[in-house]
């Protein structure tokens, strides 16, 4: 059974963040230790070459993990982006795109996360981006 | 004086990055291995405490620094991010930011870099993000 | 059956670096995209808590990253890291410390790797860091 | 007039490391927000080229970041690396190598630092590698 208050904190959150309005993202996985959000292209997140620029790709996976993060943390604390490091593996070339972020481990003040961005194009998923980040845990 | 076809030829890429426009970003300085853009707090960009996201301004550093690399590479090439590591280490609350993105050391194939992003608040200038990170230099 | 031409010409690079002499490391697992390096514990590797330095834990998880990207390139070709990222998750306190590195995706010019390193102690293993790397592909 | 109690504390924590022991490394300057660290060159600590060892340079950058870390927080504390990201630029190719880390920010529970390592080779003094680094002040 889905942990509905989880889910409902989290969606709480991600509504307060226009960023993600912009980006016109999506939460589409909310799971304790996983979270996946989607968004669609927009021609208004493209690079040079027409495809999803790194940083609308970094922003998404960096919500995957921090949102991955909340659900490893009382309910009553909140999440904040330390530091990520990611690479950009392929073009971010589709139709939608789908982050997911993971807790890997949960201590007393930091979460450590791994992220993926896929693109999906026709059916087909390909890896675009890899991120590790760090996450700190705040009580409130 | 300026070298006015460096400026002119990454005003160029700058201007068909869509991802740039819904920043309202601009650039404002070009030199020999250093570039800095700067952009406006807009609350289509801002996170849930009314900041601007960590993706935002990730984002404009990570442009900073592509831009900071095609400064040091052969006229006809161009700039891929292979990869990026972004520390923030304030809230990036202010009237408007300020990336500025300095290429380190430029070899064949990748240019390093180093960027930060500066908060303005009634005048004042607060380091709010810093960020090491690898280009490609692509041959055309 | 394993390929052992790919595991001799591992082990061939591996027997010639003195640093992992150091560290008294040895191969324990060669497959396509996977490596597994072994060190015992030593007290000259250690920090001033008696537990494995960062900079050793590092330094196995960059050579197993090195060598898993080794494993997924032409034969007559070599590796060189051009960067990585470790977070450490839990003090490097153990018998002996196993590194595991994959090539998650590996292109003309770079491999990325994905790493962790384990502690173990009693039989028991524990994930002590992360790692991110990138790895640049060299014709010989 | 240098801090001779900072320089002590600092000396008494770096001697009780054996890694740096084993790469016979020795503080070489401490002073408010920066701490720079000579090793000399030693086979043990090569590559498969002869050059020093990426993760022997990563060890040295660490260190300094690490106690430069130590120089901006409270006499009572200690510092833990949690995580680093570093480019290497050159091969590591002299007769002595210096790390010089930098505190760029320290808040209550991080400092943020940034690292570089130089190799000397015949009085000439080149960049090898470039570190970004998240701290955490301790304590105790």
């Amino acid at each position: 059974m889905p942990d509905m208050d989880l889910e409902a904190r989290i969606r709480s959150v991600f509504d307060r963040q226009q960023m993600l309005k912009t980006l016109d993202a999506r939460l589409i996985k909310v799971s304790a230790g996983e979270v996946q959000i989607e968004m669609p292209f927009q021609r208004e997140l493209t690079q040079q070459h027409g495809f999803i620029h790194a940083g609308a790709i970094t922003t998404l996976i960096d919500n995957a993990c921090g949102y991955a993060a909340y659900t490893v943390i009382p309910p009553q604390g909140s999440i904040l982006t330390i530091e990520f490091k990611v690479n950009f593996i392929a073009p971010a070339k589709g139709e939608k795109f789908i982050a997911v972020g993971r807790a890997i481990k949960s201590g007393r003040t930091l979460t450590i996360c791994s992220g993926e961005a896929f693109a999906i194009e026709r059916g087909e998923s390909k890896l675009v981006a890899l991120m590790q980040a760090t996450m700190m845990n705040l009580d409130k």
